[in-house]
């Protein structure tokens, strides 16, 4: 099977499951639940929740068992576009090609919608984890792990830090914290959450997380270069947004040429990362690859 | 001990927990721990938490077990404060008697102080639950019920219909709603919380279950009237929000003397719900006569 085909199978499978755990827009309150369904099915890549589903198969670990996690993984994500799409952070009205969540349902219910996203992510972590089967002391550390990835350490913490830079001259420093908090803390934390349902040992586990943190990078940088380079077509949102409003961003530290490198120096640290696990590696590699390829 | 002694004894129990779990000030991103600071130690009664803890103690269970549950349910409850002062919600100025976090950190840094609460919170329930010797099954349930109290079913759930009654005619049926949403849900769960976390028996369980929601209505009643008739100096925030925003309130369905009343009754199911317990449930009793009877 090819990548593509690999990675529709896993965006097909994903999109299944959180039709089922996400309530459905005939329950009270109804336009709250459209919201919430209206940003999980905007037509995302699903790449985290492949990731975790390949991080935990790579160490011979069950779907069933990782598709909860996957799924909180994607409404995590979700929540986190839903709210850096209001006013008063970027003011995008584009996603994925579509009109951003408040300018469809108002910013009161956007706001509301990315609050209950983020806590229905963590109801499928206490609870659809535990009826899938992963034992609770692995439920209770992935919960974990995506919490620390997620918050004021991690992901929220990069995009304070992101806000904060903007229209500021910023260094090599800042924006590789920006970058690996903002996006690679919780890609890291997907191939980890994937690792751990899927029983891996240490040195799977840790193989896997840098394997994570680097090809996050790689994602950021290569996300900073598609909005100076693409089209609002490829992109599903208006490119050069980051050079309107002055973000700190890899080109502009670094300027183009020297950013692609780096980003291919982060997808080859990820893929030596793998090594460990042989040729069950293999996918993920490729998946590596596309990551600084994509062209949207 | 007199309840309020012994209410002033879990506030500084709750808020040295809260200290020790809170990443410090000084962490990066400082200005958003700062900003997670400010709101958790602005002065809150810590009812919350004091009454998972109550609950716990009255079926016989350890302090040490349910702290962690206990300041997650408070960061639940600050995050709802903070996102709900901000313009594009009730667009408050103060709140216990100081300026609300957007009016210190700006709005986005606002925004992201909530998210990174209520993301910390669910780090708490996996992590310091598991830490402080709470069977993983039981802290998984404990997320499980706070999570669902919390989301588009429970507190979210009713702040979005509270937002979308604003300005309209509501009858009792939707009043009701969103106040047993968007307050007693979490009060509800704080006890059964607590509860789960004492190893409480299947009917002293339902029994809590029952008191923490009929406590939680009779809250926000309560709530509603203060804001009516109650001064700038004893809430802490501007009075007569709710006739501003023309929300839907008890007194606007049935008026102050009717809503008193149904305050008074709710006391009374929140009480006769006790009786499982006999003598251990005392001290919950007279918290439910405290709800009704504050000033402020």
């Amino acid at each position: 099977m090819t990548l593509d085909a690999r990675m529709k199978e896993r965006c097909a499978q994903v999109e299944r499951a959180l039709d089922r755990w996400l309530p459905p827009a005939t329950a009270q309150p109804r336009q709250l639940h459209e919201s919430m369904r209206y940003s999980v099915f905007a037509g995302g890549k699903r790449l985290r929740p492949a990731l975790l589903l390949e991080a935990c198969a790579a160490v011979g670990g069950e779907d069933d068992h990782a598709l909860p996690a996957a799924c909180a993984l994607e409404l995590i994500h979700t929540y986190s576009l839903v709210h850096d799409d209001l006013p008063c952070m970027d003011d995008d009205d584009l996603r994925r090609g579509k009109p951003t969540n408040h300018k469809v349902f108002g910013e009161a219910l956007a706001l509301l919608c990315g609050d209950a996203l983020l806590t229905h992510a963590f109801l499928l972590l206490a609870r659809e984890q535990v009826a899938a089967g992963v034992p609770t002391v692995v439920a209770a550390e992935v919960a974990a792990v995506l919490a620390e990835a997620a918050g004021s350490g991690g992901m929220v913490g990069g995009q304070a830090v992101d806000m904060d830079s903007e229209r500021k001259s910023v260094g090599a420093e800042t924006v590789e914290y920006i970058h690996r908090h903002k996006t690679a803390a919780l890609l890291r934390a997907a191939v980890e959450s994937g690792a751990l349902i899927g029983g891996a040992a240490p040195a799977a586990r840790a193989g896997l997380a840098t394997y994570g943190a680097e090809l996050g990078l790689a994602f950021q940088i290569t996300d900073d270069l598609l909005d100076l380079e693409s089209s609002e077509e490829a992109l599903g949102k208006r490119p050069r947004q980051d050079e309107q409003l002055d973000k700190a961003t890899y080109p502009k530290v670094y300027g183009v040429e020297r950013s692609r490198q780096l980003a291919r120096q982060c997808v080859s640290r990820a893929k030596a990362a793998l090594e460990c696990l042989g040729e069950n590696g293999a996918l993920l590699g490729q998946l590596a690859d596309h990551v600084v390829e994509r062209t949207g």
